[in-house]
């Protein structure tokens, strides 16, 4: 199958590499919205065009992945390209879920493709895993944890803060609270009680540390409700030990079974991801899979990963993935 | 929908407890083998009928919940049964799954019904992790470890020792090995470094103990390759600690993505399960809300937990799956 990558960041050079490892995909094309000379990919042979080109190249494109951000770019692209494609998005502004559905549900049954949105690990494999968690263990609870991992748009508010040159933010769940889900206690847990925050920040040579300081803990909803932390480093340190974008998190069904209830369990799926945008880039991927396999089933409209059947993400027949995997 | 449970053990009485804790679902009956007098229900009003009467009642149950074993039950009553209701069942013989889709899957489609096989956890939920974990990371390594847990088929390989009046075998994953894994390594391990197995024995007043500890911690196949303790206990010890059925265990998919694959990605899907048969019951009844729902949309066939897509699984509607858990 044919897959295209619309826009080359960090997501769409992670689908780039995800596509390499998996022998039934060949790259398309990429498209930028910068100049196309300018964009150097990895892959030899394929081309980069400009994004105002793309309806020329309609036929040799099955399945486009939108790698765009979801604050401004996701709600125009996805349902303008899923006139004319089969798409997949990695929408992750939780609360604009149920509209964006609807748009790009209307565009894509008026083009007659699929779109599945709102693909990565939270919104999408965490999200999978709260919907069986729920659906195993009725009477039970759920928890999220996200990190150890950074967070960019913490970061980059403690960027904006006057005299810091740098700054990488870590959310981090606190381990008091998650040992206690692990161990079958239903906590009610306040936003402080879950995660804490620790920041790694460059700052001008001769800034006011102390009022840095002061401005990342208080800042409202960034930090004011959590226990921060705050490093200042050299330069050479953020380089060194702090280039890579690791996240991953937890989600937990904690939930009882039985006459009175009186035997628990405890469903945990954890990612511990060493590339946030790689591991994205690589859910993106398998759920273009799903949606040429779909798409060539004759479904078409806009989906989630709710909708998708495990089996249409994988490269193996049905009768090998039986033989394997089950 | 109307939920009947043919066979009333362990598994029958956990799905039982299953669908009082979901309000879409009614237990229509209750079939067995013995005499329906002698067999007591939990849930007032409904009827316990004989196996043989099953075909008369076949207008008031949409989905049948077939809980029997799999060495010599399921291999019979599935194939037979999915002539004439949509059922689900819990085939766990790994090697024979295909043969045993194969008969189904013909006799379902002769009596144009679904047939839901293999569901519970493993295989089952583990099965789809392994399945989820290998499309998202295609280059890495699968790792499956069981327990801490009760072994039904080692201790009742123990309780056949000559002076052995009971016994209960709990398998236990080696922590070293299980760490090793979630560090990122990718160890090859043989058998005895995955597992240990812990026996506890109540053995008749002037047993040789030493001789039973022999039988056991050199028994072929079951514990030869293990390292295996072996601990003697009063009855009334076994009764106090060791009535439980707990389980669990853990699915590992160890991953790597990147141009030059410098980047470790783990996803773990842990389960502990405080009843084995109870939490394997909670999963027949999730699928066979969405056999329900699958043969509403005309689906009819033979089915593994690969084929059923996680919205089917849950008693919300799609718009409330989007706006709560995505």
């Amino acid at each position: 199958m044919k897959i295209a990558i619309y826009g080359y960041g960090n997501l769409g050079r992670g689908v780039e590499c995800a596509i390499m490892q998996n022998p039934d995909m060949e790259l398309a094309c990429v498209f930028t919205r910068r100049k196309p000379g300018e964009v150097k990919i990895l892959t030899d042979g394929v081309k980069v065009y400009s994004a105002g080109d793309i309806l020329s190249m309609k036929e040799n494109i099955d399945v486009l992945i939108i790698c765009g951000g979801s604050a401004t770019d996701l709600p125009i692209m996805t349902p303008e390209l899923a006139k004319n494609f089969n798409v997949i998005d990695s929408f992750d502004n939780h609360s604009n879920i149920p509209m964006h559905f609807e748009n790009v549900n209307t565009a894509a049954e008026v083009g007659n493709n699929i779109a599945i949105i709102s693909v990565g690990w939270d919104p999408g494999m965490f999200s999978v895993n709260r919907l069986y968690g729920g659906a195993l263990l009725p009477v039970g609870n759920d928890y999220t944890f996200w990190g150890p991992g950074v967070s960019q748009g913490h970061s980059d508010a403690v960027r904006k803060i006057p005299r810091v040159l740098d700054a990488r933010q870590y959310t981090i769940p606190v381990e008091a609270a998650l040992e206690s889900v692990r161990a079958g206690n239903t906590p009610e847990l306040a936003v402080r009680q879950k995660h804490k925050r620790q920041c790694f920040v460059v700052a001008e040579d001769n800034a006011d540390k102390a009022e840095i300081e002061r401005s990342i803990v208080t800042m409202p909803a960034y930090f004011a409700d959590y226990d921060t932390t705050v490093n200042f480093i050299t330069a050479e340190e953020m380089e060194r030990n702090h280039s890579r974008i690791p996240h991953g998190g937890v989600v937990i069904r904690s939930g009882a079974t039985g006459p009175n209830l009186e035997n628990n369990h405890i469903i945990e799926y954890n990612l511990k991801l060493g590339s946030n945008p790689e591991f994205t880039s690589s859910v993106l991927v398998a759920y273009a899979r799903a949606a040429y396999k779909m798409r060539s089933r004759g479904i078409t409209g806009c989906k989630t990963v709710f909708d998708v059947a495990p089996a249409d993400l994988s490269i193996l027949t049905p009768e090998e993935i039986r033989a394997r995997l089950l």
